[in-house]
């Protein structure tokens, strides 16, 4: 069963993105537990293309099984996040594809919110400058997200003469900022400023500029790898899949959930480090 | 098939509300491919009859099926949006009812809500003044909604010892403006001043009066009447429709819909205008 | 039969909390139709126990059926709400328990949420100073929440080695404050301000202080009280029963509560009121 065996753990993947892991079409780092991906076109405003949609799928399953890899931030090169599915790389093409191509594509794209959504790692956006469709849609898919006073988010499907229902953002961004605002962003595809985006809910905080904001996105995100990372995985695990139960059912997913944290390691050592007023100091198990 | 056949369309309703229509219980209007409804008794502040609610609800069926009709605006006469239902010509009939009629009225008045949700049009509410009772759901039902600061939107149910629970309020509100504030807004009765509304995502913005805002309200309709209409309707869809379905599911119905609207005739509009440096003419198709 | 009799209702149970009732684990009053809860230890801000947890999920149950008490106030002794459950009552024990006793013990506290979720009453919480953890849960429970400027509430489970996902955190906070607020909070565990919780609708409204904030929202649940409280406690079931339901199914189930309350003698009140221009004196029947 060769190829399940991963370092030291036989359901880690192959394919591990940590230290030694070289993106093709974006750039990766890999720093005290915290990964960072990094889309670097920024000539172009880092446009998405077939070739980076997939790794971008692929890494972020892989990291489904990478347990060195504590929190990720994702962010984009030379004062802009994305500017979306590129118009000649991948527009131009669909135009002239057929229905079975096309869900494919669409399912592509899909799979990476997919991914994004079920890794256990906490997934923090820095968002700076333009944040436009499908980059919109990675920024939506992030756990937190921060930005500057820059950014501007469009989800302008629209614009390009395609519905607001793509990559999930219908169900997405009526739960981040409520269905009237989500309503209006993705029928008349404008772009939310930054304080709109803070103050509905989508930022989780602003930050000076593109370096102020990578440095704060990268300490919440190390300082998260340093806590719980196992509970951390479960907490992003319920707030997904609590989204269509009953109440009654969440809370009973959540009493088996946290009956199964309170099993780890990490729960005896805060309550050790509490007793004996130290910090704890958490391993993730 | 004598009943299916519409203008063109074999799938058209007989009924087509478009410039010739004329409505018996309120007025309607027709111009650039944007119906505007005005609720028109200003004396009484717009209030709803059995009568008014029937034919709403007969009209928005209709718009299923009306292709020339791309955009709806909702709104009402004198500085008022709607008082709701009529104290005399509806609530007092309604205690003297025993359950089947009962039944009947309150599916009647949900319907009216469920049509609105569910034609393929944007509607935009253009609401001033009071927006009470079944008046403030037909604006809760409308894809964005635009006030003045004089507006007050009441759910004002339990003022006549009903409950929150009349025409998907307990549904619809909470994922408007959250679960708390609509907790609020159902147990008391009280109303929502403009600001509020706005503050708290219900309005999608204010303008300065009644005038300013049936024109700004009429402008966005007319924008979105000249967009990929066929993609919006798809948006509105969608955006019903991924409510209570888990991420994994939206994300695939999602894959579908947008698969099919890259298809249309629109998408290469867009594509060839962008390429061309020249903004896009849509067709709908 | 005699364990289904209660005050002349056979369906009462035979613990009835209204005025003779008097609270083991915390104080218990009851005047004019509300019921007012003070956890009472302030001397270490008043933190939950296995017992204090059982015996408010045995009080939230018995109100099912308490007919008497028409709306509960829950608060805090003391100048702080909660500050969850105690380090050494519950969470020392806790690390030594294996799964069955865990499990025992996570639904034990769900189930008190899920009480306050299914009484009938309305619940108010007014809440100043700490409201941390199980408190904040309990806080999060409430139909509507009050503060003071010095409220700080924190999700804090990830700072003992936790989930955020307890006693359905992760499918309650979204829908108050939204995803990313929620998402937020849960994953760090750090405090949310009295003025975010206001601006995000966690709080409905802040007052001055202790007294202020006890005094204004036994208002609010006095004013409850004396409303029509069937219908009231329609909107409560509605509410929370809907989260999970397609638009459709939520407008048909509104239809059929909506007319099983307009066959209350409240509602034949309020509109008798109307018409001879009187306020309502409604009966809850």
């Amino acid at each position: 069963m060769k190829h399940y065996i991963g370092a030291g753990n036989p359901m880690h993947a192959q394919f591990e993105p940590k230290a030694g892991y070289v993106a093709r079409h974006f750039s990766w780092g890999f720093d005290q537990g915290v990964g960072t991906i990094t889309l670097n076109r920024p000539e172009r405003k880092n446009p998405l293309t077939f070739e980076s949609y997939a790794e971008l799928r692929d890494l972020f399953r892989a990291l489904h099984y990478a347990t060195d890899v504590k929190a990720i931030v994702v962010t984009g090169a030379g004062g802009n996040f994305c500017s979306g599915g590129d118009v000649h790389e991948i527009i131009g093409p669909l135009t002239k594809m057929r229905t079975p191509e096309l869900l494919e594509f669409t399912r592509m794209t899909g799979d990476l919110v997919k991914a994004i959504r079920q890794c256990p790692q906490p997934v923090i956006g820095a968002i700076d400058g333009i944040c436009a469709g499908a980059g919109a849609m990675i920024a939506l898919a992030c756990d937190m997200r921060y930005g500057t006073p820059a950014t501007r988010t469009a989800f302008l499907f629209t614009r390009v003469g395609l519905a607001g229902a793509d990559m999930g953002a219908c169900a997405l961004l009526p739960r981040m900022i409520g269905q009237g605002r989500a309503s209006e962003l993705l029928f008349t595809g404008r772009a939310m400023t930054a304080q709109e985006g803070h103050a509905w809910g989508f930022f989780n905080g602003l930050h000076e500029d593109s370096a102020a904001l990578l440095a704060a996105a990268t300490d919440v995100a190390r300082s998260l790898a340093e806590g719980p990372t196992f509970a951390h995985g479960m907490t992003k695990t319920m707030l997904s899949q609590e989204w269509s139960m009953t109440i009654e059912q969440a809370i009973e997913s959540e009493a088996q959930a946290q009956a199964i944290c309170m099993q780890t390691q990490d729960f005896t050592r805060a309550y050790e480090a509490f007793a004996s007023k130290q910090k704890p100091v958490f391993g993730g198990d």
